[in-house]
């Protein structure tokens, strides 16, 4: 794919963000591209996690910031958090032209065929029109961030993603557990049920070995943490489990009790949104 | 190598086509080249698979299309598919002139002290011959693809190629199965004996859930393939294993018979050759 | 971090080294730095390897060769080797420049927040001091590359590093068992207690298939070897192990005895000097 590109558009620099999201893990690539976007140049953006490659699923260019930047790739729900963080799409375009796609001897393999194709051309100064016909921004596939939701006076939050450290991020914005206090319990109920409790802290060294942490992360989420060891490893936690956060009260921090009495503040919709001024 | 290449031709993109060769797989090496060769920009192609390093191998460099591009590494068939693929060599050398190489403090990595600085400076100009006397093109190792052969009604084939999603790339070619119509029936004999009718698709997601196919990858060979799971595991074969496709007359569909009644087609030469016009 | 460095200073080209330093693991991303270094281009060297990120741990830039090049990251040792053997530091400064860092959104990813930018505005132009106040450039953590020692007639040395083949490096310089003949011993005690008689070569392929081989290895190190296996797995023996050589008299040689009775030479210490003249 990148010396696809380079022939078509050889001025062209690619920064790899990732190689490593799982088979046909879309909403994987899907969040990874959402914390990455706010920290990417302007240019355009290709990403393919493709399942359905050479199906019905549209190959599609987004146009966002009125031109200012491209996210090129499969119609299927990945492009779509990062598009919603910069601010939504101002157009968009099928991939149908074959001018601007190597001919595939299957149909398998659209990112070298089609996408990279159609982002190098995009680089050098093709027009997004040229690609395809306009396609309704509207009717692009949503995008799917889980949203916490209040449950019998707990906060129930998703694992969104376990990074190599095995730290395990939280759909949850720290503003969202505001006086709590220092301590939050930690119940599970996949693949068995388990409750800790965890105590909140700014870095991961702030807490002693083996204690288990809520951190802000660096994307600004919480994210269950143990130091120098694997939280999702000594938790049997991984991405896609559910996670409630219990607020403790006074005495009430032994890993076998927490009745969830306490009030959650309301929930509020995530935001991994922009952390700086364009 | 990347830096040594820098130090050497600070103008020179290098773009990695793979890092994830076995170790000493001389031939998944010399697969993936071929596979990528009609897709590279014209310029200096460096690949190390290089079990015989410090031996009596040679190091060499390779001129294709009377220097429109170049391949350099160990002459032990790891650049022979490629070269071929592209019009076979136009010259070689091999590399001894130490003045183009940087001294090693031992002689296990060639890649960094000679194929790096041999690439870096065809980069930059040196001509071919600077760097070493020349080799006789007809006397290089040559690269080995293996081919399909007939054998009682049966073609039988080999696993050349196993991806990341577990399909099994097959050195045949969609052709050679013209007229057998929409299935297909699997045959093999490692690690146990196993029997499989699957069912030729277009793309993956033709297929229903668990069922086998067999698709035209993105190479234009023949895969066998099972929609979002792997072939491999699921069927137990690995790179290299041999499969028997046997055609099924009308009824004859079960996973337990077939008696390869039917017919082949004259089994020709693999055609991995180039799919776009220079 | 590569396009937070590209959105600072759009002319850098970023040069990989390696992804692949286990997660905590100083000692090895050392190692590995001090390995490449002497290959390295002039400019700015970017490592993280960042366990104590967010706590006291000091973030610095060392200017080294008096402004020719400059080492980004955490001030914990990871950095200290690679500085020494390219002549130590003429300069050093912290991190603390608020203008010359991204606003964080957690503590986590000094990373993409301190040491990516600190590298870029470095390429960009930006002094040295106006990153941070001075630093005493001997008052940085020290790295740690341990020596060989002398013991009962043996060389005890260390695995530093083993490779993806399975060859063992040692932190032993082949001038070190000058005159022990051919043969040598191998003993270790973890996990448990083993003895080899190792075959001197100077390549891989001048072994016998299974025959352990000690080989003078691509930077120079004595390292423990087996033709196209794995000798760690092999042998049993991983990163961080002691391994004692000891020198071989006359007729033994058998895998099972070896008194060493033999001397060694004087042990010195292990040099990763630079090899190139600059």
């Amino acid at each position: 794919m990148k010396s696809v590109i380079r022939s078509i558009a050889p001025h062209v620099t690619v920064v790899d963000i990732t190689h490593e999201i799982r088979p046909y893990d879309i909403k994987g690539g899907s969040l990874t591209l959402a914390r990455s976007v706010q920290y990417l140049c302007p240019g355009v953006v290709l990403a393919v996690v493709d399942p359905g490659v050479g199906t019905q699923r549209r190959a599609v260019a987004i146009e966002v910031g009125d031109g200012q930047s491209y996210l090129v790739g499969p119609d299927n729900g990945l492009l779509a958090s990062a598009v919603g963080m910069v601010g939504g799409a101002t157009a968009a375009v099928e991939l149908t032209e074959p001018e601007y796609q190597l001919p595939a001897p299957g149909a398998t393999f659209a990112g070298r065929d089609i996408f990279a194709p159609a982002a190098a051309h995009l680089c050098a100064g093709v027009p997004l029109d040229a690609l395809g016909p306009r396609v309704d921004v509207n009717e692009l596939v949503p995008g799917l961030i889980p949203l916490p939701r209040e449950e019998d006076g707990a906060l129930v939050g998703e694992i969104l993603w376990v990074d190599r450290y095995g730290n395990c991020q939280l759909n949850v914005d720290p503003g969202e557990i505001d006086g709590w206090g220092d301590r939050v319990q930690l119940r599970w109920t996949r693949p068995e049920v388990g409750v800790r409790t965890a105590r909140r802290a700014g870095v991961y060294e702030d807490l002693a070995s083996g204690q288990v942490g809520l951190v802000v992360d660096s994307y600004g989420l919480l994210s269950v943490s143990i130091p120098r060891a694997s939280a999702a490893e000594t938790l049997g936690l991984e991405a896609g489990d559910e996670l409630a956060l219990v607020p403790l009260t006074g005495g009430d921090d032994s890993d076998s009790g927490g009745n969830g009495a306490g009030t959650t503040s309301s929930v509020s919709p995530v935001t991994l949104g922009p952390r700086r001024q364009s």
